[in-house]
């Protein structure tokens, strides 16, 4: 079972060529990687509430078809890597079941006030390794 | 002499009516707004190392014409009141020498850390009466 | 009975104030004129389908108190006035019943080819009506 | 001799993180590129007028060290390979000469009604061979 959440194309996030800006989709992978991660623990605001936050160290996004303005999309994520301060997330974005785009980010856990590397916590670990074996 | 700051309509910044979103110009009068401050002390990244930072209040725009991917604008801007903890920028945004926006906001300082109301540091008050005054 | 929606405030809806930033507002104020439309006859895609659009005349903005991330929003909008080409939306944001920003926006219907003004559409002026005197 | 061009990182590209938001590098990756473009034949606001679009197919960045509000960033661009209808573009973004992100970006032209592939056009190609060669 893979996690996924759902959003509809914001006029905002739209562009001249009258498609999703390709910028947009960044924003959408944040989406699913906080709701990804809402369901454990206090998720991503509980995480900064205990000086721990989460810095992107890499972006990749695959562009196979447009999304258009008011476009339903299903944004799939899983979390497939998480050793010492990194993890990576895996995405996949469909729109009425139909494969528009893919893509994936790498993070690092660090010290809010010092912002250097620091373990992703142990309990989260935990939750993400028996959220995703469950899969 | 109307202080003024240069830009061009990003791609990023058009929607899918093919014109600049009307978002964008309150980024456009925030670059404005900065760029003003930018002349005095240090401006206001100055203003926020000092503990000083500045919220705003209201925000309006009356959208005269659309503006389009890659238009040249210059954004006058003037500070028209200060008054306690209490400013208000007025702004022309032109295209060409063609008036294509107007637009108006009004912002308090505040406590960096606290979020209350603070003076407008005076240093900065006798500024912009200075540099008004010379307009 | 006034109609609103809801929304999370994103991440990259904040800034570096630790806030959402003040642009940002506009866009939720678009989603909410949106799905305000959408319960009619099709809402703003299907105008657009029928070579109808809307452009925005005016926005304003007044902030009460700042918004923060993963905050739950309810923006109320209504319809007040449809005249000729012309509209106006007033919209109340709040988080758990507490107000913490109003605006309202003007707006023009056009040719989407031509871009002139258009009379909004008696089907909708109609619809708006009843929904309003419903409220 | 590589190609750059230079912006300020705005108060409304941070986030609550209190640096430059990871989505907005590529509104600055698209403007490097657009800057490129610019100095052949009319550049791309030329290309969509003669009806010869570009989508992006895929975009990768590499965060190596945050960037700040009002941070002077140098974005360097080469384009390194143009094969019928795609291309690919590589760059650098720098502050004070020190590498702080890079990043790649792949695309092709599609007819702007059709939005089918399209070749990029012979004399773009050659005006890129040509300056890519001079570097």
């Amino acid at each position: 079972v893979t996690f996924y959440t759902e959003l509809k194309v914001r006029f905002s996030e739209t562009d001249a060529q009258g498609v999703a800006h390709h910028a947009s989709y960044l924003d959408w992978l944040e989406i699913a990687r906080i709701d990804y991660l809402a369901r454990f623990g206090g998720g991503y605001p509980a995480l900064r509430e205990q000086g721990v936050d989460a810095t992107t160290l890499e972006a990749y996004v695959k562009y196979l078809l447009p999304a258009r303005f008011d476009d339903p999309l299903r944004i799939s994520a899983r979390c497939g890597e998480v050793r010492g301060a990194r993890f990576r997330f895996d995405y996949v974005i469909e729109r009425d079941g139909e494969r528009i785009a893919e893509g994936w980010t790498t993070h690092a856990c660090v010290d809010s006030k010092t912002l250097r590397p620091t373990r992703v916590p142990d309990w989260l670990v935990t939750a993400i390794k028996d959220a995703e074996s469950a899969g």
